[in-house]
């Protein structure tokens, strides 16, 4: 039956002769913006810069200072119409020395591999040592309650889900341990609070990440440690009560002026319709922020100086936007949505490249409901035109940093290169310029200028 | 008007209630393949264990011969219908000593990072010095002639072609150089070659792979260098002559003993339509061989070990096959076929593995014209059960061990890995255990155990 499905929808298709004209001049252009890119990108040069030059650029640090003023010298030399900064007041979190976390025995103390939490508060400088109980969930802290959490360190050890195909998906089921999980610990009297790694790897390395203190609930402090060592500690206590000191040196700095960098290029016929595509230029303070999200920034500055190089004049506006204070904040995308509402600007469509800088799969779309599925279809036209470069367009969601731009009723659109390796790298030591493939990041920058020039060319 | 198509294929589609249950019976089984694997796969252990234990595993070598024994008593364990060593007479090429390969100037050597080739004799062991020229094709080397070339050491210097997105198209497109440049070299004179590394990289890795000496034509030393030994060797011919120091030390060997390694389940309904999987044991003799081809040994081992530990009962015989010696002699694919032939076997379908560890993205198809409608277009039923992998099904090569078998009429099937990085490991000492990652090649094994799945369920 397929077959015989699939040779209606080709004949019609072969009949049909759907604007074959424009469709092979749109062919023709992608192809150029592809051949650009790989033969004479600037992408990876830039991502070396910002990752070995710079480094990890946590919102409020001299790195992430450094980090706006290299790339607005980038956009600056790429002969746009504007480039500017748009101020933010950032979050400004430091880890100071590093973190102590061990298992307490009467032989010899066993190091747990962690990382503090961002946004988490230290521990006193004595450090808090306790009796550790693990659970699986935050539900599973509040079934407990306080008459077997208080006092203890809860050990968050839900591991991500390897049969989960798309890896993002098992991080969302997973991150909750680590963003919510310390405030509901806190809740029933624990003194701290341990949480097993997000990634599907069994390593040593502990990845970090942002967790909330939520109001009114006492802060504790927080830390991930390694999948080996959550996997050991698991163990120990399936056999005896387990006492883990920590001590970590983490502090809440003041507030701090920081800025998302802007680039553009003015649209010729309809200015006021905004395409952005933008990435985040903050990166947690270890590793150097290659994956995350040096390469969604390099390859939002690679759109622009390609269409710039080509020749091509927009019709509408397209702007470069690299965000600030994504990984603990969110204050750029939020400073720069709340300044786009007030110049009452439209932004047609959001880019956001913030999953990694690997073979590229395809877009995800997202809109209000009302008008999703209009804009969604429109998109369909050009998979055509996509398909030969291995990506698929469907619907999904978009990126932090944009997403408060979706009350513009515009079309918020999530880059999706393959997944499988993202989160092995992700806030973690690991994620230097030496994890990202030059190809792969090249292709995901083409990738993203085709889409971008297939919606200035024809809107949404 | 795509809208419209897209629309007119969903809802035919929708009301034509195609095979429900079968289809969902069959998502189901390809389900629990991919959590079996991803959860519970010895793929990644195997693959450690054939780089890191053993290593290089070039024909002839100690090493292949520990593959062998080792792969055996894996397939062993498995508990299959069967498991033999079908033998195999094999080339037997060493390196020997490290090359020396260096640019002469009066002030001092300019070390040229190289590897002999496969099948390439050695220079004497004063070693050869001559001019340099460079070319870019065999052509140019015919162009060129007898005059031009005679007495020189000919440099192949045209780089894989970065614009085409699948890398195996632009190795195709440059490795003809490395295979046949250094008899066509010989036949104008020549009496040396050096060859640019066949990848899209910039580095100084050197990439052996074979070369075949043409009969009937002089044999004269061959070796690859690194791309940016090319550069540097061409940004100096440009200015001058240069004058390039050989010494090799490789060797050929009386032929030797080898070995295919087979497992089979015995179909229950039709046995005698086989379904062969497989990979090649051996690799070069730099490096691990683990993408190349480590990785489709142990996809191989996975897909029968999947469906052996699922209890599940194939009705056609299923049959993996480790192959010998592709690559520089194909003496295993050879051995096999003759040997299937003299049997009078029929394969139904052969899927090789030998596009490294990296995430799927389908399969190609292959068969003799008269058949290979009929064959193609009944997997085409199958793209609603693999689509949610990540996996198309298209026309294309399958794979050099497999090829022999092309006149048995069945479906010949090549398993289609991101193809991005292969070539930055291919035939190099980078290709290493560390280079595959765990998820990507655990995904490649569920998707070619769910392909042979429903090619044993329902024919073709």
């Amino acid at each position: 039956m397929w077959k015989l499905l699939w040779s209606v929808f080709f004949s019609i298709l072969l009949t049909s002769g759907y604007t074959q004209d424009q469709d092979s001049g749109d062919a023709i252009f992608i192809r150029k913006i592809y051949d650009k890119v790989l033969t004479d990108g600037s992408a990876y040069q830039w991502l070396n810069h910002l990752t070995t030059q710079i480094g990890g650029r946590l919102a409020g640090s001299p790195q992430a200072a450094q980090a706006v003023t290299y790339t607005r010298s980038m956009l600056d030399s790429l002969q746009l119409d504007t480039v500017w900064l748009q101020p933010c007041k950032v979050p400004y979190w430091t880890r100071g020395e590093k973190e102590d976390v061990h298992i307490v025995t009467p032989a010899a103390n066993i190091t747990l591999p962690a990382l503090a939490l961002g946004n988490s508060i230290a521990t006193s400088t004595a450090g808090i040592q306790a009796e550790v109980i693990e659970v699986k969930s935050l539900e599973e802290v509040e079934k407990l309650g306080t008459d077997k959490i208080k006092g203890k360190i809860v050990f968050y050890n839900r591991p991500m889900n390897p049969k989960q195909i798309r890896t993002f998906n098992a991080y969302g089921g997973a991150v909750d341990q680590r963003v919510n999980g310390p405030s509901q610990a806190a809740r029933f009297g624990a003194v701290g609070t341990l949480v097993r790694s997000v990634t599907t790897l069994h390593d040593d390395h502990p990845h970090t990440g942002v967790m909330v203190n939520k109001e009114g609930i006492t802060k504790i402090p927080a830390v991930a440690i390694s999948t080996n060592a959550a996997e050991m500690l698991s163990k120990m206590l399936k056999e005896k009560q387990v006492t883990v000191f920590i001590k970590t040196n983490c502090k809440t700095r003041p507030d701090a002026d920081s800025y998302n960098v802007i680039g553009e290029i003015r649209g010729s016929t309809h200015p006021d319709e905004i395409i952005l595509v933008g990435g985040h230029l903050d990166s947690w303070d270890v590793g150097q922020g290659a994956h995350d999200d040096g390469a969604g920034c390099v390859h939002a500055m690679e759109v622009i100086r390609t269409l710039k190089q080509l020749n091509y004049r927009p019709k509408r506006t397209i702007r470069c936007v690299l965000f600030m204070n994504e990984e603990n904040g969110l204050a750029g995308g939020l400073a720069y949505a709340k300044a786009s509402n007030e110049k009452k600007e439209y932004h047609l469509a959001a880019v956001e490249s913030d999953a990694g800088g690997f073979t590229p799969r395809g877009f995800s779309f997202d809109a209000e409901n009302e008008i999703f599925a209009k804009k969604f279809l429109k998109t369909q036209d050009w998979l055509p035109l996509l398909e030969p470069y291995g990506l698929a367009l469907n619907k999904g969601g978009s990126g932090a940093d944009i997403s408060p731009l979706k009350s513009q009723k515009g079309l918020l659109i999530g880059f999706r290169p393959d997944s499988q390796r993202y989160f092995d790298y992700h806030h973690t030591e690991t994620d230097t310029f030496e994890a990202v493939n030059q190809r792969e990041l090249e292709l995901g920058a083409a990738a993203i200028t085709s889409l971008i020039y297939l919606i200035d060319k024809h809107g949404l």
